[in-house]
């Protein structure tokens, strides 16, 4: 995301503040690539502070710490997106946001196959569903069983 | 669990069923321990049936594939019982298992620290509040930050 | 429910709705019992208007309907109150009222079984235990599996 | 709505219960507009019951009572609707009811942009969506941020 | 569903387990119909374990089950569908399996109706309007309301 | 909050992120007053991230920001809360919250009758208790309904 494409640039403040969107953009661009940049595009002209506390607080300060890798935080963003039903759209980016972060299909689908276990089986069919999708773009099917 | 305390054994059938059951079983001590023992021996009475399949399919047959490790699947777990709200009993059991498989008390934070994003603060409070009795009942507290 | 206990009294209309509260509450005294005197009585000090739709709407124009008999309409509310979550008071409630109406501790006990396949495990246990603890108080325990 | 549009006629029981319904019908005109009456109309076949208790209930005997201004209702609603998840059509029906009380474009942005730190960025950002496409049939985008 | 069409043969383990498969793929024809089958077939590629958990933990082990005939299973089901919330396909899927077991769309409206009470309106209407597209592809329209 | 008494402090930028740290804490205190300080202390030593987040995102950035008066913003969050479900330790602070900011008894009480509508009555009873309870420690029993 280029500087010219910041829909919240007034929403700035000094320089700190400015440091923690920028961290955040370019977190956001590594993880969630065009799907997270859609998202930030299409809030410009209706809610760019919304856009803004995405990208700096989700991004900037929450995405960029340590403790947990880049994989991880995308097993509990699906563990998460799945349990709370409603949210394909974001299913749709973070599918593909574990495949950036260097989730394998297989991991994928497992952790969407353990998913069945607490949320039932209707929210884990819907992500899965979701992410065959994601698979299919990205010429990714058939996913191969893990070994036993 | 001894085979004397399996609450379930008339729920099994020949020889396979048996071997899911038992198979779950020793899963289910490795990565719930007492936690998940206790659930199973209070459902004796009431729902053998419903205890069983925790065992069985939750455990022997999910938990015990391959394709996510075990602190894999608790990030995934974690995840879904924070989003899902409610769940507190069971948040107590699985960050007793986060721990009992490996991850570190900054793992579990961070992981609910990153569900706020997705679920809220007020879901992602009532998880790290469980998690805070856990880790003072294990002698955890305070958790130090992770080294930026 | 004897006309003085009745805390909505004012917020009664003319003569067609004092005759929906009436029908709700006879029916309410016959579904729920104790427990929904409770809450109608709980609310008499601070929403009163609350009070009076639970009764004339919720049992006096839909539980009084044909088309479901009342064990029907409770198997439907077991599947609900497990579903969303976070609603044990009302399963406490409803569990009295399942038996009230006719249903059996073990149908009772599969309805929450069969809620696990499309709920997932954490809320079909919490509302089990919750079956538990009314099963108890009625020395209902321990419930027979039902004969294959 | 006129009355030989009402579908649900035949439910009406003698003059206060009508007066219930004609009373929600006004209502719902008044603040939900088209989108009620779609609701209403399409219900006529399947479900007349259901839509007579969300006119005499819902806005008859609730939306009609003193206490809170309607603005304040659509307050109270949006944030209803963007927590429960997956009610994006009610959310359509909701978002112009909040404009037709005079709710502004700049009051329910900043309800949802609210919204995000209690239910999370997914929830808040499927509601925002559906206000983009609103306020875009209404010709209010974009929206002018509020004056620090 | 045929045995060439199984898509998780290689997740069967020995007799036992092929068994509970068998079971659960007929209880799964009978009960969902071609709408349970195009679910099983449309997981083939991506998650054929999870859809072997499906047939045979959900449709062998539970729905198999004594204790509630098909119909009750169905309220259940009805009940949880429409408070989870964002599983309108599911709900399709046993809008399709309640008729087919036996419930009248009468008794599936009534359902839906009594839901109201509990999960609210907007739950309620999006499950009344996909009951409502199952009941026009099969020519139940126009519901006739129950008899008082 | 004193400034000796912040528990994030070590999580502080440079100038600009302190300010919306102490911004954010003022708002804390003004809204949530001695219910909000408890959270953030009880964070200290297991998740002073997420209390930094809660301060400086949640209070500093978002509560602070014009469109929204701080009666408008608790209604949203008053029927977000209830309608989550599982947030009771939330309510009590914002039912709490709702009433520093000047909302009255009977606006709260209003807003909660209303949520049954949209949330169904279960969410709406356990709101309400919860409200009941803030009231009784205020001395704020019995609410007297508004006239008509």
């Amino acid at each position: 995301m280029t500087s010219d494409q910041q829909p919240t640039t007034h929403l700035l403040g000094p320089d700190v503040d400015r440091a923690r969107y920028e961290r955040g953009a370019a977190v956001l661009d590594a993880v969630d690539g065009s799907g997270g940049q859609h998202v930030v595009a299409a809030l410009a002209d209706i809610a760019p502070a919304l856009a803004h506390h995405v990208v700096a607080y989700g991004f900037g300060d929450v995405y960029n710490r340590p403790g947990l890798t880049p994989p991880q935080r995308q097993l509990v963003t699906l563990g998460m997106l799945t349990a709370l039903g409603g949210c394909e759209p974001q299913l749709e980016v973070h599918v593909n946001a574990a495949l950036n972060v260097g989730l394998s299909p297989v991991e994928i689908v497992e952790a969407l196959t353990h998913a069945a276990v607490y949320c039932g089986f209707p929210k884990a069919l819907n992500a899965i569903f979701v992410a065959k999708r994601v698979f299919a773009e990205r010429g990714l099917l058939p996913v191969q069983p893990p070994a036993a």
